[in-house]
């Protein structure tokens, strides 16, 4: 498995663009300038796959969405940033049916061949008129290489200070298959995803795999369920979140289903894939200046070792102390406490780990003598873990998310302005 | 029902006192004065009932207290702030036991006649020496009257920046009945108490009131359930959360039951005490600027009107925009639709009401055209509300919360200091 470069755009046969439609006010300099409007195409039909946010509140484009992958195949993704057309009622759904048709009609493919996804602010018209004076444009825009990755890319971000995007290259039947991928997603973000029902994270991959519906379905499935939905920024589950898999076949390879030779490499990869752009996400979550992996080991079970290293990197009160570089944690296991999730906190022990090294802070429930000097500079890292070991189990999971910082409050003080 | 003064020295027959041992690190100028040691004591054998932080991870005052309140009966309450005797092991429990002995022997009382609280840092064994030292000091700072009152409220007092207390008078059967009570709680705040299970709130309620105990508890138990557990400052439940009512029943009403005709005016002026102190906490909620009370009306039922208006209040990105006095509804509707409740959002209408005026921001799951100038002046105020009207049933609940500022990020970042 090696890295290699050009995103979405690095398995065989697929194009992406970006452009300025102009649906990002265009209000300060910086915004004026911005890209918002992506698309993603298939040369061939492809296997698809998705998961979308299971909030009770859906946008239009997460409803059309669930409607044209329903038969597990797509030709498009069109993807709009600045405006996330969610509680805009039926004008709301007609627009995002006419985003996909715009893009058919470029193509001359069927709607139910495109999938569509926005992010931005929930309650405002979507300006449709501005996608439909721009879609030669948006045409025009894509390329088959880094360039068209990138354009996409910057057209589907947000808050996001950070590009996420990771492409990596690998042999099923000594034919080189490859995925690639692009996200956005820095605030807003608790995943919480259920395949094919109800997931503003939005992450877009592409694969030249041949791979049938169904394989590709339960290896997206998986790799989100140890990825995205192990993702915490704020708490706040989108009404937008969507992940979603495109696989034209160009590779060559036999076809794979989930009794493939082939079929666990791809599934591994999909997951380096997801929870690489995890971490990216979570590194870049809105306001914050590091990112914080917590890691439980020894749980009942997967499920509990996950409830609690989530409720632990949920709370408000450990992200603080994160941002204060403070070893506080008493919060830790506070945390864990109210997680509803059964463990022993009298077995519980809890470390700190970053490159700056490793130190016990908690032996079975209890305070253990520790150097608050060298607490404090491996807390101080960019990249830190909270590691939890209980003993009662084989239970293990690590859930990513970052420090809760003033500038967070800055930006979702003020989003609208 | 009138309110008066001195808190919980108002109800005849109780003492309060406060004063400074030494828990509280005298680190700096400030916490070098700080009052850290607290004790309430009837004259008589009162009817007692409580409610404790279902936290997994217990206080070792909170099991102490869960021991010793079992037989419905207290005498006194001792409380420490400045540690939490929480995760500190066998030797905290020895403490927390130790703590009700010391005030046992001073009034020549059973032990289990003492509850025992706790509130501060987790993790760092408390130091039970100094509590020993100053217990006759403790005792000498005792008084029936206001000073009292303000001396033990002090002490329990942490991150805490106004004094909540209160205290009400209202007849039973010709007889002046009163009810006092003080409260701490600025951080940690998301109390889910279960009445004699198992909240850092805490409260201490009097009442010279004549009750029996399965009364008593059953009053606390309904007061608490539309009170304290309908208050969120962080969305983390301390290992300390308690609430505690005695009644020592010197006002000399005939005791009351269940059954009695003056029980529904005890239980309204019990949860009128307890409304009141929690909107006290929210509104002093950890670098809070101010109160948001957020009221769901026409719910399938007052459960589901609950858990829509806390998953609105806790929303980090609803907080961060009271702070911004930002009127983005968009978050409401999306904070109601994960929190995993029954409603239509197609029904749902959202106001944002202060004493400046109401506005109508969401009409039926979308946007209405409305004054931005004249929301920002309504979210600019001190106390907002945010109501939410479903067309769905009968179901109303408030909860009560606060913004999320940079100040609680200071604060929280470095806690230890």
């Amino acid at each position: 498995m090696t890295e290699i470069t050009s995103g979405v755009c690095a398995p065989k046969g697929f194009l992406a663009g970006g452009i300025r439609c102009g649906i990002k006010p265009g209000l300060n300099a910086a915004n004026s300038q911005k890209k918002d409007l992506a698309l993603i195409y298939s040369h061939k039909f492809c296997s698809a796959s998705a998961v979308f946010t299971n909030n009770k509140v859906k946008a239009a484009s997460v409803q059309v969405s669930q409607e044209n992958i329903t038969d597990g195949k797509l030709r498009a993704v069109i993807i709009n940033s600045g405006n996330a057309n969610a509680c805009t009622g039926q004008e709301g759904l007609k627009a995002a049916r006419r985003m996909a048709q715009l893009v058919a009609d470029i193509f001359l493919i069927s709607p139910s061949e495109v999938a569509v996804a926005s992010t931005g602010v929930i309650g405002v018209p979507l300006p449709i008129d501005l996608i439909e004076k721009n879609i030669e444009n948006l045409k025009a825009s894509l390329q088959d290489n880094k360039q068209g990755h990138d354009d996409a890319l910057e057209a589907i971000m947000t808050t996001d200070v950070r590009k996420k995007e990771i492409a990596i290259e690998f042999d099923i039947d000594g034919k080189p298959v490859r995925i690639g991928a692009m996200a956005k997603g820095s605030g807003m973000i608790h995943p919480n995803m259920s395949a094919l029902k109800h997931a503003t994270m939005l992450a877009f991959i592409t694969t030249d795999a041949a791979i049938i519906p169904s394989a590709l379905e339960s290896a997206l499935r998986r790799a989100v369920s140890r990825s995205f939905n192990r993702l915490t920024v704020d708490g706040d589950t989108s009404t937008n979140d969507m992940a979603l898999v495109m696989a034209n076949g160009e590779a060559g390879n036999a076809p794979l289903t989930e009794t493939s030779s082939g079929y666990s490499i791809f599934c591994e990869s999909l997951e380096k894939v997801c929870v690489t752009l995890t971490k990216m996400m979570a590194r870049d979550g809105e306001g914050a200046t590091k990112l914080v992996t917590v890691t439980v080991e020894g749980a009942i079970s997967e499920e509990t070792a996950e409830t609690l290293a989530k409720s632990t990197a949920s709370s408000s009160l450990v992200k603080a102390a994160c941002f204060g570089a403070d070893a506080n944690w008493g919060r830790v296991l506070c945390a864990m406490g109210y997680s509803g999730a059964e463990f022993n906190p009298a077995a519980a022990s809890v470390f700190f780990r970053s490159p700056a090294g490793e130190i016990n802070v908690c032996k079975e429930g209890q305070a253990v003598k520790f150097c608050e000097k060298k607490a404090k500079e491996i807390l101080l890292q960019e990249e830190i873990e909270i590691f939890i070991r209980l003993e009662e189990g084989e239970g293990k999971a690590s859930v990513w998310g970052c420090d809760l910082t003033y500038d967070y409050v800055k930006i979702n003080g003020d989003y609208r302005s």
